[in-house]
């Protein structure tokens, strides 16, 4: 069986756009599978006493946050990252629609979401906004929507989302390999890559 | 000029002990001169309303931050971590006899408290077990005790956390270059020494 890795993403998460970027080539290098699984911090964020992103309660953290960013796009060839206003964005209307597409679309519809968001500052709570990038992936946004918005796609994503909470996720990117191992953070992308390598060549025996 | 890199290191800090065992050699492949810097990241915690480290304050944050060490350990070639009780511990007399120490000795010294906590579970509030590893380093530890308790170091020692503080410093490890740009985390040592390169050679113009 191919190794797999699953990464659990925020839309509203800066780091999260970086690993975004960054996982189908470095996982077709290492021979492992992507599971996108898009999930929801704020509950996670609220259980722990956060009405916010750390990054708007702690100005410092918040402003070296940005700086970091600038200097990753500049690193890893992307426009200049632009922050939305507000920020965080509500994400919920975005990670419906990706709960909804199939798996094959979901990389690309998420990429897309991320550059609007984070490299044109629109709005991804903004329908309008949000159908456009969906048509540009499935062709008929209505019906999309209409999926994503359907009873079925919102228990899928409370499900994921409560998932990701009992598998100990505390913030976004994060990864699992088969086994629950969790890694946190953009920067712990190669880890977790090797990690499920490891794992595979484990169960194949020696 | 040679480039130069500050590195802000706090003694309770599990990532700070990871940059203290990889800075120097990395460093000198770079060509970058690292200046040492402990201060007191507890006052800076509570300024933002902290009263214990974000991995006591946030447990799944904790747990997943001791599993990282153990992974890391491993990859480095370290002993395995080892949780000193309590954590984090009261780096206060650690971080005055680091201060009062010739900055040539400061980085074999902070190595040695590193891997005392963070391999044997020692206690560096320990008047007995600081004192042990000062002698180790210079000799003459009662001396360089009294030094280190002196009414000099101690208002130097306050100087550099506030001075960290006002470069917007809110974690350890941090790193700045001579513009003042910050970098935040064990993860950003190799762009913080690339950025201090890339700043030397600016200086030097074309």
């Amino acid at each position: 069986m191919k190794p797999s890795l699953t990464f659990w993403y925020e839309f509203a998460s800066t780091y999260s756009w970086l690993a975004a970027e960054r996982i189908e080539a470095l996982a077709a290098a290492a021979n492992v599978e992507v599971v996108w699984r898009p999930f929801l911090l704020g509950p996670i964020f609220a259980a722990q006493g956060w009405a916010s992103s750390p990054f708007n309660l702690y100005p410092a953290k918040g402003r070296n946050m940005w700086r970091d960013m600038e200097r990753h796009c500049a690193l890893m060839g992307l426009p200049p990252v632009k922050c939305p206003d507000p920020f965080p964005q509500n994400s919920l209307l975005a990670a419906r629609m990706a709960t909804a597409l199939p798996p094959a679309a979901r990389a690309r519809f998420s990429c897309a979401v991320y550059r609007a968001q984070f490299t044109q500052g629109r709005s991804i709570a903004d329908r309008g906004v949000m159908a456009e990038i969906l048509g540009d992936i499935v062709g008929t946004p209505q019906e999309a929507l209409a999926t994503a918005e359907s009873p079925e796609t919102k228990a899928a994503l409370r499900h994921t989302t409560e998932q990701a909470q009992s598998l100990g996720i505390y913030g976004a990117p994060s990864f699992t390999a088969g086994s629950g191992e969790l890694f946190w953070g953009n920067d712990r992308l190669e880890q977790a890559l090797g990690w499920a390598q490891k794992e595979a060549a484990e169960r194949r025996g020696p």
